[in-house]
């Protein structure tokens, strides 16, 4: 059969984000890059798929041009379709090797960098990513016992903090679908609507996606945290109404091949008390004023100073950082774990970096947040979504 | 402000987990056991917030009657409204420690451990396990040098492989919803719509779920597979449209609180060729045969063995195994990793497990899908999901 791939950026693109990371590679002494997070296999080769409940990789080593894709014999027909990489760079290991308790599949993998001749290198790992687990480790470290190990987590995030104008275009995409499932929300947002039917509303308006750009799953569903679990930051919906005089918190995600431009927005049931709207306009006033010192060359602890200044004039004060870079995701999270904007945090902004501003105060038994993401311009920022930075009053 | 928690089943059925655990911690001679697999978490404790992005942890001690929950500050108030913990046994870390330079939160839990008085104690952790990262377990060592580090990977999912009467109820809700997407998928399904809206179609019910539950997100969204990529499982859908004569295969599950019941099923677009409808008419015998054999004591590998002889006699053979244990799931798999229908696995089937049999055939660039989820009876099986097992031709 002819292969087809469908590939989401230009060669080039791909091509300079390899030479970015064997730069910090180089600088860094490492011979060989095993990259395990869904995220940077995805960024460095376009390999997309639900697969990585096994064990697989992406290996960069400095002296191979091209990285070479491993994992489960069954998505090797996905590292075909969708990544640009010859054939004979994808070598996956057979079935009997997934969840067995007599062979680990990072064996496998051992042995592949052995066989390249790379079993006295000094191997990068990602130690604290999600799916590097603590036994995929020692599995690896097992089969390569002379090679070297290094941690090399956040290598790639911190190359793919920038991002590119086509990235950036992506995510602009992904800002239309946001902007629609906030007015999806609006729309459906009742009190005689229960919980999840307002989740299957928002969800259904995210994978449709926009007419240019179909829609995505996001890295996890939306965040619909309601009434009494409005001060929940993370909490399951339930069937409940929402019932009336409530705030409900919504966090969620326009996707867009894969990037991710999220929004957080409080759906007010009824009429909000007029200490409650004066909450919402603070941390709106607080967002404002944090991302109007937004700009390269400004720190991101200097951009939540003057978040932390502005709240607290009005003596409030948030405790959790307010923001972090978003971009590519898979479950289970849309931050980038690279900077944060908080005290103590010296990153300098720079040109096309993407933050999520994570404005909002959980305080005394409920919360407010009002939330935006944005780009880091040549002189400011840009808004990747556009709806209003308010509290949204469902009367 | 009093709190409320809702709890989805009986303190006395959360007691009794507790104490099956414990009684293979005693037999393994684990003194403390730290469960950090998420559905594990949710299965000892209630504990349900998408919050595994960060390290947090469930910790069992042979000599404490109940658990304690660890993590993220924001989290601890959804360890609170979800499970039946006193608040003394809920103890949050500082957002200091998140995604920071310069302390771990595996720092804080391994501190925790050792105030308790476990510093020498034996220490069981989920080496395996998706979130517990590399990075994770060294930082744990590093906290608690004294203590004695053993595998206990899988502990708690061996325990939850047979559910219980009302774990059984809300997984037959789950399929109840199931067998919705599958109507909603073949109402949808059309040679125009693109996959995405047919993924929203289908998403939209899973998230109602019934009148009686209401619906949640899956562990990953549906799989849509579909015309070139019919021989991939897991890969992301696009926004083609679907065109004529082409074969869908959609994975997916209904949930019900975080129970799933997962099935596959081909939608055809057009007349089938006869060799197609043939090669799905022999999976749907495969599968009804390999169920006929399924009872309390059969092994693994005698179910799967009969799907394997009832498909050599067309000369057919799946490579991948026939299917695993399903239940509670949280990203990225809802596969409970402990058996597996294969050749070499000797368990024995039990009245309460559940299995998802993975009835399918990837061949010459194509593929096909009838699978079912079913619970061992005391003599035989039941299907949690009704939807006929057969191809569906959408004329």
């Amino acid at each position: 059969m002819a292969r087809v791939s469908v590939l989401h950026f230009e060669r080039a693109e791909y091509a300079a984000r390899l030479t970015a990371v064997k730069e910090r590679m180089c600088a860094e002494k490492i011979d060989v890059l095993v990259v395990t997070e869904p995220p940077n296999m995805y960024y460095l080769t376009g390999f997309d798929a639900y697969s990585f409940y096994v064990p697989q990789a992406v290996v960069v080593a400095l002296h191979l041009d091209l990285p070479i894709w491993t994992g489960r014999f069954m998505d090797a027909v996905t590292a075909q379709s969708t990544t640009y990489l010859p054939s004979d760079h994808i070598v996956p290991y057979p079935d009997h090797y997934v969840q067995s308790t007599e062979r680990h599949p990072m064996t496998f993998i051992g042995n592949l960098i052995a066989n390249k001749g790379w079993s006295h290198a000094s191997i990068g790992v990602e130690m604290g990513a999600p799916y590097y687990s603590a036994r995929n480790h020692s599995e690896l470290q097992k089969a390569l016992p002379k090679a070297r190990f290094q941690d090399a987590e956040l290598l790639v995030n911190w190359v793919r903090i920038v991002k590119s104008k086509q990235e950036l275009e992506y995510m602009r995409a992904a800002g239309e679908t946001t902007d629609r499932m906030v007015a999806a929300a609006a729309r459906a947002a009742h009190p005689d609507i229960r919980e999840c039917d307002l989740a299957s509303a928002i969800v259904e308006v995210q994978l449709k996606g926009t007419e240019r750009h179909g829609g995505m799953p996001s890295s996890g569903a939306p965040m619909i945290c309601a009434g009494a679990r409005a001060n929940e930051p993370h909490p399951a919906w339930n069937d409940q109404k929402l019932g009336n005089n409530v705030p409900v918190n919504i966090e969620m995600a326009g996707v867009c091949h894969r990037y991710h431009a999220p929004i957080g927005r409080t759906f007010y049931l009824g009429a909000p008390p007029h200490s409650y709207r004066d909450l919402a306009e603070r941390v709106a006033a607080g967002v404002h004023a944090a991302l109007d010192v937004v700009k390269p060359g400004a720190s991101c602890e200097a951009v939540e100073a003057t978040w932390r200044n502005t709240l607290a004039q009005w003596g409030l004060e948030k405790e959790a950082r307010l923001g972090y870079p978003t971009g590519i995701a898979f479950a289970p999270t849309w931050g980038e774990r690279t900077a944060s904007l908080r005290k103590g945090d010296t990153t300098e902004l720079k040109q096309g970096m993407v933050f999520h501003m994570m404005g909002g105060l959980w305080i005394e038994g409920t919360g407010v947040t009002i939330t935006q993401t944005f780009v880091v311009t040549d002189s400011g920022h840009e808004n990747l979504t556009k709806s209003p930075r308010e509290l949204i009053i469902i009367p």
